[in-house]
């Protein structure tokens, strides 16, 4: 593996290794450092001394965004989508999309920093915040999702922000017309009463503008109940979007975490789909206790990459990628016979009681395969003359 | 077809052609263009150019309004639940009716533009807005679908409605008793007690009206809580409904979809009503990337209409309305082998994996007719000597 | 049936016929005249017509209810739990119920009326309104299923409670600590900041008490936050328990009217739960258009009581309680062949397409009965030489 | 058992006997009744015999809790998982745990209120309200619950709190670059802006800094609009977490029920795992009316724990622990045809009409069970020439 490799794989978003978590945390870090420095050079009042630091602080922070611009720039050619084209072209295609224009507007402030620094122009050193956040969003976990619910239910919130441009310019002409005899400066023109409205409607309610007349008033106590309710509206929309994503998306990626266990390669192909969908995959440190001796037994557990510690009897069993534990106590709902460590860092897959009795119905083949690996497994270590049960 | 036939063509509401969906974006354009000038004539302050800028726009979107009704009063005949009586019949049950009432309210100000125009009574000007908001509430898509899931909630919204009036009644006449003695002026009465009441019950809270004393305080305390829970409800219930309605529309829409699919006429009816519910649709522009080589394969393509070109090997091959693509990702799980590109303007009807699994288990008939199709279509390309594989 | 038993019939608040609901708006209605009246005499600067005005309203709807509670304490051995016991008994247990107690709760103001009136003692007067708001509560539909998802949430709801007290003592206290200094009428004591803390923990935000110090703006922007986590917890727990207590009720309510339709007895009990979960029922007044010929036909009807008219061909056709039309048009997937129009006030229940497919699968028998019932009337209407096609 | 065991049985906080759910009340009432004591301590204007009070009180509740302190550490040995190391291993273990540190942390004002008394710091005292606050959290139901559903949706809401971040972080930056120059104290840095930005964007709007530039004004719009969407997005996530966390635990909490009622020993393992997501419990105290004669029909109830009284007939019939009662309402839809009342406290399960007949389709052999085990117990009752029905 080249050191071009090396270093795509560890700036890839997508990846899950430990070295690549580590510097998308960092750079999380280092943006919000660079934000809070940006921030505190605004302040009037403030010492040269820390005056300095921030600038330094602004400084140090935008250098690092060129480097890990360039750094980007230079394995661009490494993206598997790009596998089909010259360096130079994989490189201008990456500069291009949308994540290469962020990370350069991002470098921009090292310019401004260069020739002059923040300290000499505080104001326009401010607009840098707005370049980073935008970084802090096209690096933040999470983020892309909630865009997608939005663009999923775009007809809906769309449909809802209509109403709110209805409410909001209905509002605005009502009171205008009931408050510009006693409010002339607040309420004189529709415009200007727009700022009441959207006040209103959204209930902030600053309280710098408020209607006198019963008319207005009555009006008002409307807009309100209507800004309440298009809440609401908005709320029941993206409760029902993100349920659907949500569930949409643990499935492909469940569904990827199942093909690495070896086995789930002995059961049906439609089996496994029926699977997949009642799995949750969940990542545990090195040392992380799983299971807890006496604790009620209410999932069992699939490795898909890592290994674990059954602490059970004088000799514990270490179980690896593709082994199940757990199993035991959803067979006979008695509590936890062992407690179960994790030795590495582990991925697992888990499948609570709920789900196994649902699945137990539909796919008794799979329960069978369940059941005689366990019992294959406690045979084993019988003739090994090691610790007789395995299964937590 | 008639030039009436064409006009009414391109003005139904429920046409997904580019024309009709361009004048359905001009005619928002316009209603926004009008608010936007009516609003600016309010302005006090405006120079008289400004001024009359405003007013001229105004007139010019009135005009075309009354255009608009006129034209739209000519071809009401075409509709085919008019079908079956005269012209005139036709033209007056459009005009009763409640599109045809608020097209003509949105052409009043025409009339008053030609007496003398809002300049010269800039208060009833601002009126105009009123009616042209209800233009636009009834041309913007989506505004229908939340009517109709209030419609449907209308008794649980009516009884979180009773509980507002109690909380809003109970809060004023306590705070009327509370407060009247120190704060006369705001608390005298229980109507007057209404203002803060309907602002706090909301949790605007303008702060122009606040209890002093410990008494009303706690109600305040107790009325602000009742305000959150109130919001909590109607989302709550909002979100129930929202979900209900959304999912059946989406199921008469897609069968409408799938009825012109020809691949889907060979399945049974039954399983067609299985799939129907797992389908989503999606409509892209020409020139558009539908797929892209080497990404996750997450879900396969039916074509509506329109054109997609595969290009996979030296020579794209094309696909067409009934086709389907994209099921090899689905089958074997492993990335893209092709770029898709939308050749004209196309709507896709998606299956996505988690769904496909899940109609595999109860519809193998369908899952093994896709695979016959690929099969058969991958034998053709061989014997055309064309690229070999055309599924994605 | 005697006077008393017809009397009955018409207070019961589950009955459903026109009597019972016009008594019910009609109470509604005389709840809300008596609050407005009450509200009106409260106002000081009150003209004394205007004033005797509100005073005599108030009297005739105190009366009002003083008429009602002697006759529902007349009626109460009417009532189906009442039935095993004596005529006093029934009635005692009555006013010992809990719409007993509010009625009498509500008659109270007749008897200040009678002594003196709400005139010569506004403030108690006032009081009144605490009382009728309450019989509102009892009357209004829709509040009962309220409680009902309240009372089955309790235990998130207490435990959102108990996080709201957490958060507004520890946003009180860390205030006092924060502010005392600055602003010792404000924050000078715990009680004294819970005011600014409620205020700002429901986001009402009056403003009439604001923090200064760094340390207390950071605070109070994390309540803030808080208060936000709150609104959206509630709406959440209140989200997923409104539409678990909404299906159930459904289930039951449909149940119930399913068991009058005599197409459903010849169907098995199995095949009906299985229905009963999909269908919805509306009321629909007479002379509702129910179907209009042309229109995307979508679900078909059953009717449990009234009658319709089914305007095809040259003679109506007329159906009554058990009978169902529109199955055509989802059978085939045409537009509707015929209008439909209520001839007496009717309640149907409706299949829509969705649900009508996936009982396809399930029950075929149900979807046979139904075509064999629509291929009998079609016969039948041909040897009668009528209409030929009666559905919808 | 032991005096320890027994000690240890009441303070469990798994425990549902009476004593145990006795103690947890008067804790959370000790708790409270302390955090008003200090609250009360903190008032300036106190009188001296009230400050004295106050101090007491908060005295007793201290010590009450150094004394529970002791007793848990003293019976920590009696818990299952501490049942494998020494006594003394045991209380150090519980000592470390979270709740161990929580009740050390509130005994902490015992030591204060020893040397010297809240009433000679009062503000450190107010200090004791954050550790008691804390103990509050501990040990108050369902608590638990909302941290697990904060913890399975942590991805979401990360996602929605960087979300804000960006927008706060935009907010202020956009209004310190718009109102610098006319409000210098309030918008003249970007961490001053905060202060602004946050009360806007939670929609407190308290009025104290308030945008006056069009510019300013229009981003404030965009910012409230943000706060509400941001506020909607996060009960979005809630409620879909929510619903799911509560089914899950449900679901484990019905399964160790269910096991404990005979009738259903002797059906499968998969039927009963298919009833269990069906179930609901219920707790009714000693002398609770169950069911009442005339009622509609709409569950059957399966007995966990306690006995009822069946009042049918001259001779009450009574059922204990393993027993159905209620099921003849179910199988012919009629009202209740006796009184059930709860002799001692019951714990029962609870099987709505909705999912008896849903049950019904896939599980035939429970629905058996139920009507043999009816006609068992009618011929039974008929033998004895006792009531002959009890079925409710």
């Amino acid at each position: 593996m080249t050191l071009r490799q090396r270093v795509y794989a560890v700036l890839d978003s997508e990846r899950l290794s430990p070295a690549a978590r580590r510097l998308r945390a960092a750079e999380i870090i280092a943006i919000l450092a660079g934000l809070t420095s940006v921030a505190a050079g605004t302040i009037d009042g403030l010492a040269t001394g820390a005056r300095a630091l921030a600038a330094g602080a602004t400084g140090v922070v935008a250098t690092l965004f060129l480097v890990e611009y360039l750094i980007r720039l230079w394995v661009a050619p490494e993206a598997p989508h790009h596998s089909d084209v010259s360096d130079t072209r994989a490189r201008l295609r990456w500069a291009r999309s949308g994540e290469g224009i962020v990370d350069l507007l991002a470098v921009i402030p090292v310019i401004a920093v260069a020739s002059g620094g923040p300290s000499s122009a505080p104001d326009s050193a401010s607009m840098f915040v707005l370049l980073w956040v935008l970084k802090l969003a096209a690096h933040a976990p999470g983020v892309e999702l909630i865009i997608r619910v939005v663009y999923n239910e775009r007809r809906a919130l769309g449909a809802v922000l209509v109403l709110f441009i209805i409410a909001l310019l209905s509002a605005a002409t009502l009171l205008h017309l009931a408050e510009e005899a006693g409010q002339p400066d607040e309420y004189g023109s529709i415009p200007a009463s727009l700022w009441w409205a959207i006040v209103t409607l959204t209930t902030t309610g600053y309280g710098d503008v408020v209607p006198k007349t019963v008319f207005g008033r009555t009006v008002a106590g409307g807009v309100m109940v209507c800004g309440v309710a298009v809440l609401a509206l908005l709320a029941g929309i993206l409760a029902t979007g993100f349920a659907e994503e949500v569930k949409r998306r643990e499935f492909v990626r469940i569904w990827e975490l199942v093909a690495r266990v070896p086995f789930f390669a002995e059961v049906g192909a439609v089996a496994i789909s029926d699977i997949v969908g009642r799995l949750r995959s969940r990542n545990y440190p090195s040392g992380a206790m799983i299971l807890r001796r006496g604790t009620p037994g209410d999932a069992m557990y699939f490795i898909v990459s890592g290994e674990v510690e059954v602490r059970v009897g004088a000799q514990p069993v270490y179980l690896r990628d593709g082994a199940f534990f757990g199993e035991m106590a959803l067979l006979d709902r008695r509590p936890r016979s062992a407690d179960v460590v994790a030795v590495s860092a582990c991925t697992l897959l888990i499948l609570n009681v709920a789900e196994f009795y649902q699945i137990a119905g539909q796919q008794p083949a799979l329960v069978q395969a369940i059941e005689a690996e366990a019992k294959r497994r406690h045979a084993d270590n019988r003739t090994r003359s090691a610790p007789p049960v395995v299964d937590d």
